[in-house]
């Protein structure tokens, strides 16, 4: 048997300008092909349009809501930035490049509600998302 | 003497809609009990309309005055979350759902005026926070 | 030859109200110093108006937009804090006080287009942001 990675990339195509994408099973697998028993697991988006969450998995509409609203947010400025897209890193800033999650027991500790979005403010990409061990 | 757990959970009550917590003394007690000299402490909630924040801890009405203003930034829009509660789910997604500090010398090692508080935005609850040293 | 410091402080100065500095040859070089080969490093702000973000650092034009669009979703109210910063202490909160990077072969492992920016929102300010190993 090899060594567990040190590292699994989640490739992700969005298909809309905003979506915010239930990742949580494919981290779960992650956490598996890792090895991790006990700790903490590291889900890192390497874009600058993308972030990652944590939020309600059980009710879909709570991710297309979280969508909506962030878009709705973003204030009606003339931005500097020439490719059009300063809502988008803006709103990637807000919400963050990574969260750090419980392991427990081989498997992901999270609340019973919760689970993890990779978020894509503007899409449609492709993307992908390190999902990362304790050294 | 026994071994030092590897999570400590903090029980808080919330008794309005939203409300931002000063638990930084509970969350320095959870440090001595996990027995951490160096390092980082995890200070992660598990409720998908709550957060974990770092902030002023000096002036109680700061706490108060960021629990006003994020939900006055919940842009007006028909929710499709039947719960009714999708603006909480939002500010948990912007806040986010924890916080890696520093440890040093088995205290929690932020600057002078930094807190740590637990937020809830669809309250009043009874919530737990976990407090969690590296494995 | 000594061993590697824990913690690394970059001491920044910004010039305005509200400035989005990008520190990423800086926490590259912490990096270095620390003697961090495979693993995270996190970057911390112990100031209750600063943050820690992740962004596109090839146009500097996003920094400044994400600076102005964040002052601009500020919500127009009567706060109780009476030094007159709220607004920066609420924008601290959601960018939020660190980050944790990837580190891989002794160097910053980030995306292409990624960059570690500290975001001041009630300056102008000398401040320190520490960048901390893994113990």
């Amino acid at each position: 048997m090899g060594a567990s990675p040190r590292r699994v990339n989640l490739s992700i195509e969005t298909t809309s300008r905003v979506q915010v994408v239930d990742i949580t099973a494919r981290v779960e697998e992650a956490v598996r092909e890792l090895g991790i028993e006990e700790g903490t697991v590291h889900v890192f988006c390497p874009h600058t349009t993308g972030a990652v969450a944590v939020n309600e998995a059980a009710d879909p509409d709570v991710a297309t809501d979280i969508g909506r609203a962030l878009s709705a947010m973003v204030p009606d400025l003339r931005f500097a930035h020439a490719e059009g897209n300063a809502p988008a890193h803006l709103l990637a800033t807000l919400v963050g490049p990574s969260e750090l999650l419980p392991v427990l027991g081989g498997r992901l500790g999270l609340g019973t509600w919760q689970g993890v979005f990779f978020c894509e403010f503007d899409g449609p990409r492709s993307r992908t998302v390190w999902v990362m061990g304790s050294p």
